[in-house]
């Protein structure tokens, strides 16, 4: 028997075989945290063809199992199904797309220059072991050794001693310790490992993303990326957004559900990562977070309350080295978790780590940086001088508040060109997949495309005569991509969808202005210009600025470098250099507060238009318009 | 309607009410580590007469069942009761005998000479609160002050950080700083208190006997002493030495069992203080434990296994300053836990906590402290040697293995005397109650008695004509001392009680010899003798000689005083300084293993007469018996 999917993968099943680890065996992840027993109710997955049985629906609610969504893990197939995977319950694992631009990322570490020097340092020890007549405790003898070592002193944690004894009478006293070294030249003992006991060393960089949650499985021994995984941040239940989010921690256990969420993400992430690879716990010996203000507070249950409030004030910019521990993150209790220092409420560990992926910081070029995810954060500066601000460009680039919207995975309509005689539209889809949905990319190339072929007006309205895929939708007029054949499933984009890209673009160019303004610089003093987001593989920068999203500058000085956090962050764990570099950027960022500003208020509305109200400051646009 | 108790106690409880919260409202605390919700099953009770409605046995064995044993909150009054509380539930609370000889603490805390310095410092903080163009976080705030303060660096914990925010704001900016400063000047936040918010400050001490649990609870800006509690140490369940216990602790969940057990206990002591004095958690700041090796590895989770087994290891003695979160004490969760340090496997923290109590080693005096608990410890030296050792002694002069023995609290036999006349005993009960079994000093009483009057020979065994209390009992001879007219209990030694108690004397006297052997001293160069232990209010040393357990020194020269392990952990909790004493007497302390000593063997032989198979070394006692 075989299972398809909707994106036409085709599996085998076995007939007494659920169809959650059916998949799985195929390299499938569905999210589940209850590790598929029926308990969580996450691996929901909707069957369109084919007989199977149910053994439990569990809590699904009556109107998802009339429109023949099922549990997969309490699923069995009797025939050939036809199914469809939510794209909240996938969980991406080995996902091109989560890998961005950095694809060989051994390479791109090299060309900093630095050392491999993880978080979490490793000494050989030896000690003789105890006797009648040198009886001192265990402690005291690994203490006198490492005194003898220069080594000392170091502290040693509860966690660290509960398991230490064993691991040194197994060893036969011969066994390996790793421990931190924190600013102030304090040691930290972390765990013991020995020959054949914990001794290979993995890492884990994480980006959270407000939309997206990304990890990458790294060895610590050379630098290689064993696996990456993407999952849907399962705080979008509870809030698209940052504000909203805000909001919801400060309802009843709203902060506590917050935080199991994004933990829950990351570690069933690390648990299919482990999984596939036969990784322990233990060998998992340190992790970098890089999130926004908000999302680091999350993961950290703290409440972030008081970023949404004047005057914006976070409760921790600079993290200390936490334990996973008290993370609850699933890997060696003891493994110490290094969070990207944030800057101000709304510039956090991701922009920071998105600096040192730019390596604008270490150049006297002045460049721009912005990343544009579910915020959009911008950096202008060089190595001299760094100055940020943050314009809430809201979550539509990532596929949050667009009816077909999805993030840049399989089945995401990347690039949409329309055909000059006929004015229809051809996409291209990630993984060459049917598509599922269209990711900010493809968002921007329709746009551009619409206004350019004159389907929209500047305002983003449709001129429905233009086109026979533009239609009366049932939230107004609306513009027909792709109807799939086999499940009904229409992509579209709307006027209100549009509208909400509008904002979105125009919010994005005002923040570049207004910070432009406020370091009393031209638009032409911009040397490069780095791009970052959840795009994918792609983003035709000509089109943003078609559509007034980016500055009008030549386009050979812009590079698009993918998602910057998840980059910066696996530099952060491969070398303690470039986590003294992470500090020294994050220090060196001057915030400027957007929304105190009158100025960026006046451009904002000056770019709620297709390419702005100015189009003196879209020289390249005019040209290409005044030539049609 | 009342309750009474067979130690003739009255108290009024009312028709719906259970019998643990009557007892609870009259001051008489059952342990029960689920609250008294039906689910432990140790509120244990025996209903005598009277007519009782038990809505649950919970797990209740039938045999117990059978016996009139009930769970005290699951069963209603429906008229008068009589009830006995089992040894094992009853927790003390308000106990005098746990204060033993230091009933003024604060005096004898004064004769120190030492400031009050409790563990955790306290210093007043005002912040300016944050504007807009103040922005920086609020532990970047936090920190700039501290600095300006002279108290940077300071480390601050997860735990720390979670909750610091909010008391910030509370308290408007104007709080207490709550930190403790390591051996290495390392100093580490804890949390943060505010006018109204925790400010009251309260430690508890804890000693953590084989047998039994004592803690205080100490008002550390004064040193009162808030309330004391004390529990039989629930391990016993699983064994009543140590030696059991560490080969329990190597079976399934052993360890986890045993380290819960002891937890349990602490926290039942805790809550019942805390309740009964309208503490909370959060209020109390620092707790020192005292305990011996084992206890102090089982405290803490750590696998005793390797101080059974020669060379005697154990993992830690000097334990480093771990918190309340990791020990699972229900106080403040950042708390600092100061655990006593150990010298090695047999002599642990109470015995250096002993010393620190009996002042020893800032006297040139030579002197001699012995701690006479589940096991017999012994130091020798003064203010510039210390030599100490282990004969383990067994639990049986705190009431384990001894049919009818029991700890020195209400209703225990304290003391015997017989009647020179007619040679018929008289008792000596703590609290005047009608007695329930006998302690350690009244055990001491008793053999001496017997031994003196010709009721046993020097071997210890009966000798029938000499009382008609004699009878054969179900394990071979007995000595009847009380019969309870209203329960039947009968209260006897037999001879495998004096087998034990005869065992246990000899090895102490042997210790106490070998030791003084090692160290090149005679029994005359002893100036001082402290004896420490269980023994409640009441020691008869003259007695105690005269069963050749404690050498034959002029009995001025002697001092009893009680527990000295608890005293020694208040002394510690009072003062920093303090705790700088402990550190130097464990490290003058030179160990001495008595089990690899033939010296020791044939001391311990030569003593399992009475009082001594020489005679000779008892001059004082060889003169009684030849007056006689």
């Amino acid at each position: 028997m075989n299972i398809k999917l909707t994106t036409d993968e085709v599996f085998p099943i076995e007939g007494d075989q659920d169809i959650y680890r059916a998949l799985k065996k195929a390299g499938i992840y569905i999210s589940a945290s209850c590790g598929g027993r029926g308990l969580c109710g996450k691996c929901k997955v909707r069957i369109i063809e084919g007989d199977c049985e149910v053994i439990s629906y569990g809590n699904l609610p009556a109107k998802e199992r009339e429109q023949g969504i099922v549990l997969a893990c309490k699923t069995l197939a009797k025939g050939d199904l036809l199914i469809e995977i939510p794209k909240q319950s996938r969980l991406m694992v080995g996902d091109k797309i989560a890998l961005s631009n950095a694809e060989s990322l051994q390479d791109y570490f090299k060309g900093y220059g630095v050392e491999i020097t993880p978080l979490v340092r490793r000494v050989h020890v030896e000690l003789p072991p105890p006797t009648l007549s040198d009886n001192i405790s265990d402690l005291d003898r690994l203490e006198r050794r490492l005194q003898e070592m220069g080594l000392s002193p170091m502290r040693f944690s509860h966690g660290f001693v509960s398991t230490m004894a064993e691991t040194m009478r197994l060893s036969n006293w011969s066994f390996d310790i790793n421990y931190i070294e924190d600013d102030h030249c304090l040691r930290q003992a972390i765990f013991l490992t020995s020959e054949g006991f914990c001794n290979r060393r993995f890492g884990i960089a994480v980006d959270i993303g407000t939309t997206t949650v990304v990890a990458y499985m790294v060895n610590l021994l050379d630098g290689s990326l064993v696996d990456s995984g993407s999952t849907y941040n399962s705080q979008i239940r509870y809030g698209d957004d940052v504000i909203t989010r805000i909001v919801y921690a400060a309802e009843g256990n709203g902060l506590g559900d917050l935080r199991n969420a994004v933990i829950e993400d990351i570690n069933n992430i690390i648990n299919a990562i482990r999984e596939k690879h036969n990784i322990s716990r233990c060998e998992i010996d340190s992790v970098v977070i890089a999130g926004n203000t908000t999302m680091s507070h999350l993961f950290w249950g703290l409440n972030p309350a008081s970023i949404r409030e004047e005057p914006y004030i976070p409760t921790v910019n600079r993290f200390h080295l936490w334990r996973a521990s008290s993370a609850r993150l699933a890997i060696n209790p003891q493994s110490p978790i290094y969070t990207m220092p944030c800057v101000a409420s709304y510039v956090g560990g991701d922009i920071v780590s998105g600096v040192l992926a730019s390596k604008m910081h270490r150049s006297p070029e002045i460049a721009l940086f912005m990343d544009i995810g579910t915020n959009g954060e911008i950096v202008i500066g060089n190595n001299e001088w760094l100055m940020t601000a943050a314009c809430s460009a809201g979550p539509c680039f990532e596929g949050s508040g667009i009816s077909s919207g999805m993030r840049a995975t399989k089945g995401a309509i990347e690039e949409v060109t329309f055909d000059p005689i006929n004015g229809e539209p051809s996409l291209k889809v990630i993984g060459d997949a049917h598509p599922l949905g269209i990711c900010g990319s493809g968002m921007i190339d329709a746009l551009s495309g619409f206004y350019i072929n004159g389907i929209i007006n500047q305002k983003g309205k449709f001129i429905p005569e233009k086109s026979k895929r533009i239609r009366e939708g049932e939230n107004g007029m609306e513009y027909v991509f792709y109807a799939d054949p086999q499940t009904g499933r229409e992509i579209t984009l709307s006027e209100v969808d549009i509208d909400n890209l509008i904002r979105a673009k125009a919010a994005i160019y005002a923040g570049i202005n207004t910070l432009l303004n406020e370091a009393g610089l031209s638009i032409d003093m911009i040397q490069r210009v780095y791009i970052a987001g959840g795009f994918g593989n792609y983003l035709n920068v000509k089109k943003a600025i078609s559509i007034g999203m980016l500055p009008d500058i030549e386009e050979s000085k812009y590079s698009y470098l993918g998602n910057t956090s998840i980059t910066g962050a696996y530099l952060a764990l491969m070398s303690s250099e470039l986590i003294k570099e992470v500090e020294d950027i994050a220090s060196r960022m001057t915030y400027i507060e957007l929304s105190v500003s009158a100025g960026f208020m006046d451009d904002y509305m000056s770019a709620l238009f297709l390419p702005h109200t100015d189009i003196d400051r879209f020289p390249r646009v005019k040209s290409i318009l005044q030539g049609m």
